[in-house]
């Protein structure tokens, strides 16, 4: 089948071995598949994976149990064990033997079809498009933002970073009616916020003042993460969604002096996220900057590193 | 007077002008002085400081008002405006207008004599000595540590650093009843905790598992920060005591990863140290490796940077 596979860089295969499904998993056809930011960290050697890329997508059940054949899905990355102290103590996302779609131990959606466990799928409803239903694992990561942290009308909150990430935190947020702003430094992105009635502002503008409860570090970069820790208040929030392929260096100092809690942020609840795209209460759709076929996969992720695009989508049978 | 003073770099004066109390200021007369890694830090640069060094001490108020004249005394080192956001929000330790004794715009307690703010002073019980008395500022730090990050005996909870501050640490930690141990590298150290009865593990002999409800990272060193991370286990907590002269290299893709909570911590409350000494609660005088003049001050700063040395106190009047 075709596939875009890892090892020490990126390359379109025509003949990748067809996956076999295991016990308990499911044989899903990719229908579209979603470039994140975390699949161009792995080809900078981010978790030194090799396989398959891609976590992000809908497909169609091809071979499974009964109740899900010739299903819409999507699924959870974290496949876990179900046994170890943290599946037992309800954190099955950190489970200690998890492998992880497209970024551990794991081949990921960038082909015609992949295995997935059927626990970790979930139908898309009628109301969710495809073009939808390729952003729930993303949207699930940002709504895991207001899992950890508790967001009320009256707080100040930033996003820092324009990009897919920081646009579904946004709208996310959004969500919650508290006074919300997004800082970046594209021009081009920062416009999706206007149409959305989101406040944002240039780096360039900005004025620096250590007045926010909450800052979302969405930029991943470690520039990013110290203007989060310039822009949070004392006792402040600080939220960390990027992940880094190399060490940064960061002065951390900020953190103890004004007495920072930051929390590191992945995966999310996908219920919400799912609820929310078929409620029409998030646009994903205006974020689709391009869509090719899979066997253009490797020009996909060259795009999808430039900042003015916000998602890349792949389509298999194109 | 003498005065250790720090410009470029630290030096002692016996002809440092006398420090003049302004309006709700008692003039103290410092009796001993505690050196800290802060204080250290500051010699390389922390804080930009210029001054008279040192914030942990006790003293005898020479004047002030009627109610604290003659009175032993510590004091709490930030000095508060009490009209702003964060002092109306009851966040006064972060003043946006706070000078900080020997940190920030004034004056510190490496001298004969220093200036206050009375509502910055407590007073010392006859049960708690000055050997004691001078360790009360670092001791609420410690203490902050279970403030804001609550312990159950049934935690597992790691103190990364067997120093001056890691061993307060350790024991205000012991008095929850957790499961604790103090990880470090200076063997010397080390057996302060066998003393007490606290688990001591050595860097070399320490089997790195991420099963860790809290760690607190007391070894002001970024290797301290990364063990840190690579202990605490998924959804554990991370507490910053530390703070550091420069930025550090640092991977933040554990916090994301396993979403470590990190709370930096700073000052802490006083009333809780001073009790816990006047209860014998917490060795602090066995803590204490030299006492010298503080004409000897340079000598004292060069050997509190011993990581042998555990507390250098200096004695103005000796």
């Amino acid at each position: 089948m075709n596939a875009i596979v890892y090892a020490d860089k990126p390359v379109f295969r025509d003949d990748h071995p067809d996956p076999k499904p295991g016990r308990g998993e499911a044989l899903v056809e990719v229908k579209l598949a979603g470039i994140c930011a975390t699949d161009l960290e792995i080809t900078r050697g981010y978790m030194d994976f090799h396989g398959v890329l891609g976590h992000e997508f809908v497909g169609t059940v091809l071979t499974g149990s009964h109740e899900w054949r010739a299903k819409r899905v999507v699924a959870e990355i974290n496949c876990v064990c179900g046994t170890c102290s943290m599946c037992h103590s309800g954190l099955a996302n950190h489970c200690q033997r998890r492998t992880v779609i497209g970024i551990s131990g794991r081949d990921g959606c960038f082909a015609e079809r992949l295995v997935v466990p059927e626990s970790n799928l979930y139908e898309v409803p009628d109301a969710v498009s495809d073009e939808e239903a390729v952003f729930v694992e993303p949207l699930a990561a940002a709504f895991q933002v207001i899992q950890q942290c508790p967001i009320e009308p009256r707080m100040r909150v930033s996003v820092i970073g324009s990009g897919r990430l920081g646009l579904l935190v946004a709208q996310v947020l959004q969500t919650t009616g508290c006074k919300l702003d997004v800082i970046g430094r594209n021009r081009h992105t920062l416009t999706f916020c206007e149409k959305k009635r989101i406040q944002s502002v240039h780096l360039d503008e900005l004025v620096v003042r250590a007045d926010r409860d909450v800052v979302v570090e969405c930029s991943g970069a470690s520039a990013g993460l110290e203007l989060a820790a310039r822009l949070v208040r004392p006792r402040g929030t600080l939220v960390l969604k990027s992940t880094y392929a190399k060490p940064e260096k960061v002065n951390l100092t900020p953190i103890v002096i004004n007495e920072i809690s930051i929390l590191g942020s992945r995966c999310g609840p996908f219920p919400e996220a799912i609820s929310a795209l078929a409620r029409k209460q998030i646009d994903v759709q205006s974020m689709i900057t391009k869509q090719i076929p899979l066997r253009r996969g490797l020009e996909g992720l060259e795009l999808a590193a430039q900042p003015e695009h916000l998602k890349v989508l792949l389509k298999p049978s194109a």
